[in-house]
């Protein structure tokens, strides 16, 4: 049997059922936060299969785990994997499939082609989503080192655990996360659902990830004067509701006016005094703005805040703004890109290049080694909900890619 | 000495200071919600003034303090007053002026000229602030019949206290509210800051009300498609918070384009699910939108409603509207209006007619009398804040309009 027979869509199915039943939440979801009992039975679960395939396993100092199949010629190595914990609540694919992915890939290559010239692994990321903790990308920060020092006791849960006490609660010592950090990976490779509709529009089973989004968030907090609904003329007001519609228009044009791929979304929103007959004093909003390419994102940026300043200067508002979360694009490597096209041409799978507007652990990963993803179609470009869906015939057609790309830089 | 001499500046400060002691919040602040012991402190004081004067005191059934001096004539009677409660915090000003202008307008009337030919009375409004209880017009209702029977025991203040129990607590019935009721009272005048920045910007003292606006309160509900704000591009989401700017501008303009004194307020607003990443689902926001006019008060209503009905459709968007509250204009007697302008005219006080944005008790009490409003002016046209002022100066020339107005008809 080739590769691509072995990763059947039977296979997949059964592993992402499997994983999806430590966490499941209601009919379809997955509720499986880093450090949790159910995290840690998922984990447990794909270390077993590692170790069913004969890997060597090891969970490293921040819980990745992990499965080694040592090459013959030894080297930096080529690694798969993606992330286990969710949104809260969100579904059964998103990391999990990566995951899976990176499991039956190797099992494929090892079953058809025995140990590799170079060392595979296999890694199931610890956490990505930022649900429990705003620990973003924690496994895959471990890995490059990228953890600060003071952030195991400065990150909280809802209920006041920080994230060191969540670590040592499931045998975990946080002072030895520095340990968890590898300058040995050659190759990064990640599958992921898409989360959009990109592909599903296109027809297409699987997408080759050219870059991986820039993206800034940003706090917009415009000052003006609270004032009598009924008593203050319209002239003489000091609106910060009426200056936060004028800028969210205008972001929302911004992006719209750039074309794809820019997206910028206006999520949240504060008012005060928020009462129905005063002029507010205070309206906070986020402006979320994303372009993969550096020169369009930058235009965008400075779009959005040129707009933000002359809309503040014309109504009399004092306009602060704060940049809360700033990941500059990520360019996939150009080199692991032409090999996974070619795998799908290789194996008659359609698939087009494209970019990922939501970031990866893969963007982290970036620092120390070069990256590559494969994205499978999402039905309905749904993510990050229990609703979130990917046929396993779309998802063994993304695994059988990986496999034959692993199988061309490890063989 | 003529009414206009016994009235001064230095009377009206005291007056108003001593009322302000209770309930007094931070520096010029006040905090007197409707049944609170500050309250019934101010109550009494308000019913020990009455009765220095001679007046004969009663408290009717929903806590209103009625000071009564027997024309001798008799039938319907002039009667004067505002109301006794505040915002949280509010200023000392708002209410408590048109109580202290009511008492010391009889007072200087009894002083210089005796008996009345026509019953004259002052009335010190228990609630018209809803800053405890949804209870909007308490006191005046009750007046005119107006509060249904339901309404004691269905409206809460943020303790979980029903305005029946926090009657009860101050020795009221609530069983007996309907005996507030009266149907002989020929004229209520009513002087009140004008909480806006017209008379100010005039360089006026004193405003004579010709309408008091309409007004109505809508609640807009924008339902789209939560989606990630990456992952989705801008030309396929289903995005209300982007329907709701543009609907905020639009509705904005919509009150610029017409003029003064058209008004349109958006203060209140609640997105979900509110995050940074997330494409909204659901954007609810306010309408307040005023006019004293009936025809272009239902002409912005109705470019309103044509803005969210075309946003929502071209975006595809649900909109569900609600309309909250809905108090059709109010004009003021126009015999009652010429004879406040002709007192100013004759005390030689500078004063223009003009239009009320915000709702007061004289909206209610035109159910079943004549009505008139005196304005004076506000600085910096603020109000329901502690930073609310009026000079005593010009409160006392409001009240000598108020005085003479009454002398008008009384005697």
């Amino acid at each position: 049997m080739s590769v691509a027979e072995i990763i059947d869509a039977r296979t997949v199915e059964d592993h992402v059922m499997a994983l999806a039943s430590h966490g499941a939440f209601g009919e379809t979801g997955v509720w499986r936060t880093v450090y949790s009992p159910e995290w840690s039975a998922a984990q447990d679960l794909v270390a077993s299969w590692c170790a069913e395939l004969g890997l060597e396993v090891s969970r490293d100092a921040v819980g990745n785990i992990w499965g080694r199949l040592e090459g013959t010629e030894g080297g930096p190595s080529i690694v798969a994997g993606s992330h286990v914990d969710s949104q809260t609540p969100g579904g059964r694919y998103d990391g999990a499939l990566g995951v899976v992915a990176a499991v039956l890939a190797v099992q494929a290559l090892k079953e058809r082609y025995g140990p590799p010239r170079r060392t595979m692994e296999v890694v199931s990321l610890c956490e990505e989503e930022s649900s429990r903790f705003r620990a973003r990308f924690w496994g895959s920060r471990a890995i490059v080192g990228g953890i600060e020092p003071h952030e195991p006791d400065a990150l909280f849960d809802d209920s006041g655990i920080s994230i060191a006490e969540a670590m040592r609660s499931v045998g975990l010592d946080p002072a030895r996360i520095p340990e968890a950090a590898r300058a040995d990976i050659d190759s990064f490779l990640e599958l992921h659902i898409e989360q959009g509709p990109i592909l599903e529009d296109a027809g297409l089973p699987v997408g080759l990830v050219r870059a991986i989004t820039g993206l800034r968030h940003t706090s917009i907090e415009l000052v003006g004067r609270s004032d009598h609904a009924g008593a203050r003329p319209m002239a003489s007001r000091l609106d910060p509701m009426a200056g936060a519609a004028e800028v969210i228009s205008g972001a929302v044009g911004d992006a719209l006016r750039m074309g794809p791929p820019a997206v910028t979304t206006i999520g949240k929103m504060a008012v005060e005094p928020n009462l129905t007959s005063t002029v507010p004093d205070r309206v906070t909003f986020t402006i979320d703005a994303r372009h993969p390419d550096p020169e369009p994102l930058a235009l965008l940026y400075r779009s959005h805040q040129t707009l933000i300043s002359s809309v503040a200067e014309r109504r009399g508002l004092e306009a602060n703004t704060r940049i809360l979360l700033d990941f500059p694009p990520c360019v996939c490597d150009p080199d692991l890109v032409r090999l996974l096209e070619a795998a799908a041409g290789e194996l008659g799978i359609p698939a087009m290049r494209m970019h990922s507007g939501a970031g990866h652990d893969s963007q982290q990963m970036a620092a120390r080694s070069k990256v590559g993803m494969v994205f499978v179609r999402s039905i309905g470009g749904r993510s990050h909900t229990p609703a979130e869906y990917t046929t396993a015939d779309d998802a063994a057609k993304g695994i059988q890619v990986l496999a034959t790309t692993m199988h061309e830089l490890a063989y």
